[in-house]
């Protein structure tokens, strides 16, 4: 209600009753003001009633929500169900037009205002998550993978000789996706083998090398070495070249990538890179060397799940970067797209505020602290061997070389216990722990002999993103864990005590 | 939005398209502006995201939507559930306060505004529905029932000698809730018996003392010959009558009580009418009397439900008439009440507007053509009398005298149905009804021999109103059958279909 | 889904997710079960994915939405405005029918059920907070004031001659539902004045008498004397008594009423005692008397308000105690009511779980302590007296007798400060803080010449209960502050700043 | 609620209406299991509470709604704002896994189970809307444009040799997305011109070439011609060409393609087919072909837009076709994807039932004929041409020689009228109209000196399609209009009454 009609009301509510509404309804018109000035996440978090009332008056300036509305055309945003319209509080025109998503869409200028508040508020968050070097952000309304595809065709676009281009350097990680996006783009992956990660381990101060095994990373000069290897060999030198794919946020065994470091392999040899930062907003270790890197200006663009860091639902994407490299990505996306993601992601962050966004990630390093005690102690407890190191401070890998699967958990029918290979033990605790209502940490088997194709490429040790065992040794399962953001201490106290009833301690024998 | 916000939106989004939203947004405050100085229903319906957008507007200036609210009090309108919150749009404070039930609600500006407005439109529904001479309507969320007690109650308290007023002249209809409201009340009730309604059916011309069955009316002489046997009986004389509470709306066979002869005979005792006009806005044969006897001045207040005029949930009540009566109720009411029944029929309202409210009746009354004609079919078709009257053009009575319950009805177990006496079969029809879905219709046995007690009082012939039998001969069960407002056509066809599969054409025997 | 269906699914999506997905259905359904066969709160919170699942299959259960409905009545359940039918999960027929509030609404088994466990889950949660000896609940949809008159009302008709009785022995409370009540039953109050309470502090160990201000409380010796005085000067004798309507929770100074002591009177006089318990169940003090009164069998009923009790929208009530008079007061209830208030509460619970409901009185208590400190600390800093009783364990009041209202307040306009009388100030107090967006503080004046007349009764001190002075002395301006249920530990602070901020600290002079 | 718990039931409300409702409960059960069984559409709409009912229920099978979940993942479907989960019924997990977007989430068998049931409808609304001969569909969350880039992607790593297939053949048509979705494959349109549509005029039995204008469609001869070009010019031969992309659904005064006969073409030369077939579903002129070109075995696969078709909002589109190529597309897309687009589809295929779908289609052809008539008439009273062609039942172009913009809708600043020239006035019709409320009319202008560059290509006539004007003469500005699905009649008026404002009929001079 404007101040009209809040005058006029004096006539029917008392008016110092009136008055203070006004005030409040003046507060709430700054904290909108504020937000279209500002165009950064307010500081603190919206109440509810005004999050819902700011989506209803930005439905409002859509054409299909105007009194006396007239449709001539072939799309008009009708919709047949007021549950669906509903849902999405009456905006059904999308976001974007034909010639770029982040185009205004001149049927709805409610919804453009909302994209365009929301991209502003994502490149706000990324900069307070660290990366304070981002010039600019845009939300794809599509998860991670497709995003990345898009990406990828986009920096190709932008190559010297587009038609020349199809490799793609990418440093292993066994997540399909992440590989996946290259052969969507109509693009060819180099694989780059990672080897042991040889930091020391953290908590222990211990060495990690004085363990049998260790957790695997990329070596930058691996990196340099591929690019190296298309310059010399194929007709149109480093033009060949795509860009480096670099993954931060992954499952142990397997250590985020050096952003850093590949940065620089990347402009010395003029060669574009993208990151998957799919989930690494949360992790300081990964935040840290990437906002270096986009300091040198050597990232073209990093993507990044919207479900994974905002939790969110599935479903959405922020591309993030270079100004020109994120126009371009907006530009090549051919017409409009669905603004369920960005609606989510704007509610989120309304909802959140920076100190909500803060908090979060506060919230997840505390508890990161009490999953890698509880952790520990559960392997030391069953002879196990941890795996972690510093950068990747989300996951960590346990050994499960001594897990025999408690006859209980298989019922009477198997009788033969102590014959069943260790391996097939192994695989048979996730599906434990799913039927128990854990979802989440994974069974992966290192070993040599455990191999798998995708997209036509065979990889040694799928899931384990390479053998964790030294000198060929004999690699053991692994059970890998994750603290990922908006975990509670509830949760993890749930989980172990679910792990501890699957992998009970057994009496000596 | 406000205009300065919407001026900012020109550096975000283009700005024709904010200056078309713009416009959209001038439009829909127009409408509200027209809603607070105009107090009347929309003329025609409002879109409907306007209607959520004012919802979450009014909700804002309800203090616990505050931002940064403080609260200090053993009620602050906190709501531990946020589907809870969400539900009521955020207004968690109800209406009114102690004091009264239109008073302010010092801590709900927002939701004291809907109130206001609610009973505005209101009135004005009651208004455009042929009640033009209502001086005031009040919202009350408590079904008729209970609102007709504290009505009777106000009224009391307006007596010359409240402590002696203790009788309700109450012509009787079958109907519980009608009579027990004047125990709750703590009042007590003369019932006025209904007498033969001597009109001529409307239908054939021909008069309906033909028939051997009538319909029911109360007589206004026989009211006044109550009024006078309390007068001359109790020491308080006249003044121990709280008043006449007379009923419109009802099942045939009873007729609805002619309001404007009943008013006079009020009118020459000095005795005050209050009308239970349950349902009675759908009817221009119930509102024509009524409006005549408010502009006679002779009705101090009459209710109906909310439910069943205006389509909302079961809970609310509209209470009108006299000005002074009304605002005695409101006093009445103690400390606050619910707000969920003024926000269906707030919400109601400006989704209607008075197109739609006007369309909602004539449509009713196109339906209620076709649902005599499919009625009187089927009676003749069955052998069956129809019992209407051009008083009551909302429900009807049929003779059941021929049915006999087909066997495949009652399944294999029960052979010998020649044998089974009528009366029982009767009765089954409803519960067969029931079963098949089909909900309404009323098996009333109007015989002698059919007594019930309600509320310490015995009545004849209960659910029939009486008997309809002329001259003590013997009364056949009968069915009762509304065409409601709201009704679909697709629903009537539906309701025949089912009544003809219930009771079949049998072959000539 | 049931058993079939999920058998079928399993040829769309893989047996093993589906197996998984099957368990969890049918934990679900094992907790719907649990609620029906236990008719208590679950242990723990609901999943609010069930709670929404659950509330939509009980509509299923009602006749308006069936598949293929016929209606034929004068109400089926037909709904307006789909936004409406969705706010009340498509449950529109309300419950109870013309015979009573707690029986089976037959057009509606979902509502009625819906109806039943919640009635049920109340009195669990009565006796989980302390009320163990309550025999049975009702959840009436009307706000405490109005339940209060039915209560009333139905005790009246339980006396052993209904018409003779007409009075309401009233411990004096100054808050207006609590007598208007007794007005709107059509009953007379008999105000029993309050006295000195005559306990130590709790807080210091010191004497309250050492004061010169005392909090204020009813003297059961005055109860019996007022019933004395009514049974002997009325005809009816002490059946002229309606009954004893005392009240617990209170804002200071007032304490609440002794609940055991008075029942050992009314027991003495056989008089009934009605409790108005409006906000009682989260004190311990006030649950801890009134079960040991119930335990007596001294109580007929207690009730309480569900908005301040459960944290749910004002509307709804809780009448509990006598099962007989528990019956009687659904019984009194004419017609069907609001299901809102009873699917409010429904939800509320299902969400709290025991648990939940256990940890809000836990929760407050704690934070109450602060609340102490915090006032403590403020009114010494000012010179101020605080008046707090372990009676009241909700509220206190604080005297304010050296606050001038700073000029900065009000405002160039107001020039001669020092020239204000305090009195004014006092009063302006609580407009300040409304505008700060602080609500729920009192300043009242309990001198002998602020007196109000309320229900045609002058009251000398209102809204203070009385005067708080010993020996007539002059009462000064009272501060009253209250920790309810609810209040969050930051709202607390904010609560404090503000107050500080409006009544600063003052430079010596 | 099952079986048991209804049982139970039994036990608090009445037995007979438990099993009323029971049987209510069994009906609804078996609409479920039908449509699990059957995998259509439901023959009739189900009712609303039973839909959102079975989302709630899909939603439990998932785990992140499973009581007791625990996740110890990097993504647990955990969604910060209970806004966005509701909004989403709890559903978060998005649908897909990183192998292919069909395949089961295993972490969301609702999900999985709600995106396979919505595959099946949609097969069936196709197959319903008379593309009888679709073997397999898929719906993607994302809009046409991005979901043909998709397309064109999977068709091209199918052709013999998909590092050599780089063109698509490209039957022109003025819509930005169709041509942009060729880039965002990384692939060469070959832009096939289209020519004069020399088909005799429907409506009035004369034959088109009487009048000097004409609509323009493409030959199949020209695309044999583009397609033989390239066969012979590029290294590769034909296999250097991805596929033809045709469309269909179009704007006046384009016709849509004759999918059968280039289907022929397509066949002859072993060069898959696509069709991008955005809004088509509603036109019998163009599914009736495509059907006969799908028997033929000549289509790879036809895309149409979710909202344009089934009137959800923007997001979704449906891929269909060939069972290979369908499944391709699913297995190309990487990870997981949003189910907004889904989920909305799903709800509203459900709402609709097939009744519901034909009934739309129905009401469009109608409304139709009203179309076309008010449009001649519009035309004939001032002096244009109407140019339509039965193969375009969707839209229609209108010349505008003679409007002359009113200076009342100029304003008071535009003295000189008859001095504009014409093109800059048909132009600011299409404005004049916007800012009064009617969106979807077009202005094009399709002389030759209009021509734009899109994607690096020069088209002359733009947003025409070429020019209409025989003999190169001079080609008026076109006034485009549709009616598309989900029209009202009241719109149709509204908009037609704009128009007669917008272009009023001038007195003779």
């Amino acid at each position: 209600m404007n101040d009209a009609a809040l005058q006029l009301a004096r006539g029917l509510v008392e008016p110092h009753m009136i008055d203070a509404a006004h005030e409040a309804v003046r507060s709430n018109a700054s904290l909108v003001h504020s937000l279209i000035a500002q165009r950064r996440m307010p500081a603190e978090p919206w109440p509810r009633p005004l999050i819902v009332q700011f989506l209803h008056q930005l439905a409002a300036m859509d054409t299909n929500n105007f009194a006396g509305h007239a449709g001539g055309g072939e799309r008009e945003g009708r919709v047949y169900s007021s549950l669906v319209a509903e849902r999405h509080y009456y905006m059904t025109h999308g976001i974007g037009r034909s010639g770029d998503l982040t185009a205004d869409q001149p049927k709805a200028a409610g919804s453009s205002l909302l994209a365009k508040l929301n991209n502003a508020m994502v490149l706000d968050a990324l900069r307070t998550a660290g990366l304070t070097k981002t010039e600019a952000a845009v939300t794809l309304p599509m998860a991670t993978g497709m995003s990345l595809a898009l990406v990828l065709q986009a920096v190709r676009q932008s190559r010297p000789d587009p038609a020349a281009a199809r490799y793609v350097i990418w440093p292993r990680i066994d997540q399909k996706t992440s590989l996946k996006c290259i052969a969507t783009a109509g693009l060819m992956p180099i694989v780059v083998e990672l080897a042991p990660a040889a930091v020391k381990s953290a908590r222990d101060g211990a060495a990690s090398c004085c363990s049998e095994l260790t957790m695997l990373s990329v070596r930058p000069d691996d990196v340099a070495a591929a690019i190296a290897r298309i310059a010399t060999s194929d007709p149109a030198g480093v033009n060949a070249i795509v860009c480096v794919l670099s993954t931060t946020s992954c499952f142990a065994p397997r250590v985020p990538d050096d952003t850093l470091a590949i940065a620089r392999v990347c402009l010395a040899n003029s060669v574009p890179l993208v990151v998957n930062n799919a989930y690494g907003l949360q992790s300081r270790a990964i935040t840290k060397r990437l906002d270096a890197a986009l300091a040198l200006g050597g990232v073209a663009a990093f993507v990044q799940s919207g479900d994974k860091n905002f939790l969110t639902p599935v479903g959405g994407a922020v591309v993030a970067g270079r100004k020109s490299v994120v126009a371009a990505v907006s530009a090549l996306y051919p017409g409009r797209a669905s603004a369920a993601p960005i609606v989510d992601l704007f509610i989120t962050l309304l909802e959140m505020g920076r100190s909500g966004w803060t908090k979060l990630h506060r919230d997840r390093v505390d508890l990161h602290e009490v999953f890698l005690q509880r952790a520990a102690a559960f392997a030391e407890a069953r002879g196990e061997e941890l795996l972690q190191h510093p950068g990747n401070d989300i996951s960590i890998a346990m050994t499960l070389r001594n897990w025999r699967q408690h006859s209980a958990l298989r019922g009477a029918a198997s009788e033969a216990d102590g014959a069943s290979p260790p391996v097939t033990d192994a695989t048979a605790l996730g599906a434990h722990l799913f039927r128990h209502r854990v979802t989440g940490p994974k069974v992966v088997l290192s070993a040599a002999n455990n191999s798998k194709t995708v997209c036509g490429i065979r990889f040694v040790g799928y899931g384990a993103h390479g053998s964790v065992a030294r000198d060929g040794g004999d690699a053991p399962p692994l059970l890998v864990l994750a603290c990922g953001v908006g975990m509670t201490a509830a949760e993890l106290e749930l989980l172990f005590a679910r792990l501890e009833a699957a992998y009970p301690l057994l009496k000596q024998a």
